[in-house]
């Protein structure tokens, strides 16, 4: 056989189905499992939402080719509703739809970094974006988050790893995977870093929907003067609509940026599908009263986990934001994927090592606590207590 | 504004596009715009079709993740397909699905060839492929097709033409753009070639479907003991089913070869959508009687053409096949841009210049004839001779 490209070829297997794996080695004995893996909201979808999905997607209007771009009315509904969340004049020339968050990823890497160029990440990262540029070709740099700082990443360290070849910074913010949300002044200074640096920052916002009501914009950062020349922003359809399978995404950044994405994703896939594209720019204003309610739900759900970490001595909550947890478990000489495999099958709790997310992150577990709703949560306590 | 990565900075706008702008020119003094430029069937999708898409979009089982390689009742129901279609053993294990056929070429290339390596392609070529390489630091190889042999590839030319980084061979057949049908025997040399030169060969059979009735298999090759070490078939359910817009395609190949793609599925995006997974998996055995009167629709829109381009004197028809028509247009001195822009403008005729798929194709344009209607097609005669 002929060999393969060594660059995905020593990619390891993708994570997620792994951790599946582990499921099923638990006998049940303790109740239901609690799957806290794989981020996928745990209420179900909205009547209206599949109801529009099906409408769309039984229409011949909608079977053809479609904008490079996005549909028109997709991109419209999306900027007017993003002008609404950041306060600030975004419009249909800034929104590059993509066929989901990853594939904004690809399309927002490949247009700042090619193959021998860096991009900068936090450590920890989003192990999809990590192997994502290592597939590319593309180098990454990490900057340590310190856990006593909440898993925040520092400006200085961020700053420190800023070599000649970085060509872009990317964060998470609500983070994947430790939950941390970052504060809008912090936020501020890495966007003047990385501008006063020259390099793009890459901001990745696929669990924005889930900050807690009241704290206001999450940053101010597309509103800033020149933003297109530094800022280009990812976002998700899939959590906040409760749509994975449907596969949708969206870029927010410069006219010329998005002339780039355009070259990458018609070669990519042409256009992202198109019939949930014209589902969702109806759900967007319809159900926006429905995502302030689940927003609300897990807002409970976090502070839910945060009382039940509080009784579980031994276990301690490194960070916990949006979405996900990122949980420091009590075995010092064990590695996260040993102790999550064993998790499952004995506590059956399922969860994502903390090592999948970058070197020295062997101490903590990914908990997707969003998945799991207030009553289950609840039930971590005695699971952990006992393992 | 910081770089753009040069890969894709350089690359030329996505060409349809600009195509499609070129429309806008004419003013329809001859009649209605012949449309024969993007490859979108002109018959209309099957009701049942949209009965199955639509309920699967409606419903609650596909919202969420599936499996990165496809939904399994897909790839079985495609594998069955493949069985009969290449009267050789495919099992689902031998199946990936994509969201589109260009999606699965950005995989297979991925698979075999990184940054630096260089994959051998005809000239002329179908854009998306090029482009694909370029951006992705993979160099282009080009062996040129003779128009005397009606673009078939000479397998000498390709053997020359593997210099010692080429990693794989692709080929395209039923051709994009030329309509070329390469006959099973030379399939055969082609992949002994590639068999003995340890190179792999990726053929994307987009088209296949197309096929005039009873000449049987497309080629023995799925049927060749050790195939998988060589073999990475591409398909496309966009045409066959007339669903671009839903953004689904197939690769075929050896579970290894499977187990790579997975690993750039999950980080381009994750899975291909689901909903239109599960509907084309009830189509493919329901839709099949319908499938076979558009091979006889299409048969006969290539047999009008023959017909048509024949009493058209100066222009000729390079080659022509299960979708397209190459043909040299009859203007020695202009080039193929410059014609089909005028073309578009003053004989209402859109279509892809020529230079669009490779170097010194100039003197072509290629028609996406299974476009248009039999009666449409014979329009061409007059909209062409008064040119």
């Amino acid at each position: 056989m002929p060999p393969f490209n060594p660059l995905v070829d020593k990619l390891v297997p993708p994570p997620i189905p792994s951790v599946f794996a582990w499921a099923k080695s638990y006998d049940g004995r303790h109740g239901p499992l609690i799957d806290l893996s794989q981020a996928v909201p745990g209420y179900p979808v909205h009547p209206e939402m599949l109801k529009l999905l099906g409408e769309f997607a039984a229409s011949a209007a909608y079977t053809g080719y479609g904008p490079i771009e996005g549909e028109a009315e997709f991109r419209q509904a999306y900027a007017a509703h993003a002008c609404e969340v950041y306060g600030a004049p975004i419009g249909s020339a800034n929104i590059h739809i993509t066929a989901g968050c990853n594939q904004a990823f690809v399309c927002a890497a490949m247009t700042v970094a090619g193959p021998g160029d860096a991009v900068l990440m936090t450590n920890p990262y989003y192990f999809n974006q990590e192997t994502t540029l290592a597939m590319l070709g593309i180098k990454s740099r990490f900057a340590a988050c310190d856990p006593a700082a909440g898993f925040l990443p520092d400006p200085a360290a961020l700053a420190a790893a800023i070599t000649p070849d970085v060509r872009a910074l990317a964060i998470v913010s609500p983070n994947n995977p430790t939950g941390a949300v970052y504060p809008a002044d912090l936020m501020e200074e890495i966007f003047e870093l990385c501008k006063g640096r020259g390099i793009w920052l890459i901001l990745d916002e696929t669990y924005r929907d889930f900050l807690p009501e009241g704290v206001g914009q999450p940053h101010g950062l597309f509103a800033k003067d020149g933003w297109e020349d530094t800022l280009i922003g990812l976002y998700s359809f899939s959590k906040s609509f409760c749509i994975p399978g449907h596969r949708l995404g969206a870029i927010t950044a410069g006219p010329q940026v998005v002339s780039q994405v355009a070259k990458i994703m018609d070669n990519l896939q042409i256009c992202a599908p198109r019939a949930p594209q014209a589902a969702v720019a109806k759900a967007l204003p319809r159900l926006a009263a429905w995502r302030q309610e689940n927003r609300r739900e897990i807002a409970l759900r976090a502070e839910t986990l945060r009382l039940t970490m509080a009784r579980v001595t031994k276990w301690k909550l490194g960070a916990v934001g949006a979405y996900f947890a990122f949980v420091r478990h009590p075995f010092d000489r064990r590695d996260s994927t040993e102790v999550a495999e064993a998790l499952a099958r004995d506590a059956g709790v399922l969860c994502v090592p903390g090592a999948y997310f970058g070197e020295g992150q062997e101490a903590y577990l990914r908990f997707a606590f969003a998945n799991a709703d207030a009553q289950t949560i609840r039930m971590l306590s005695g699971r952990l207590s006992r393992f």
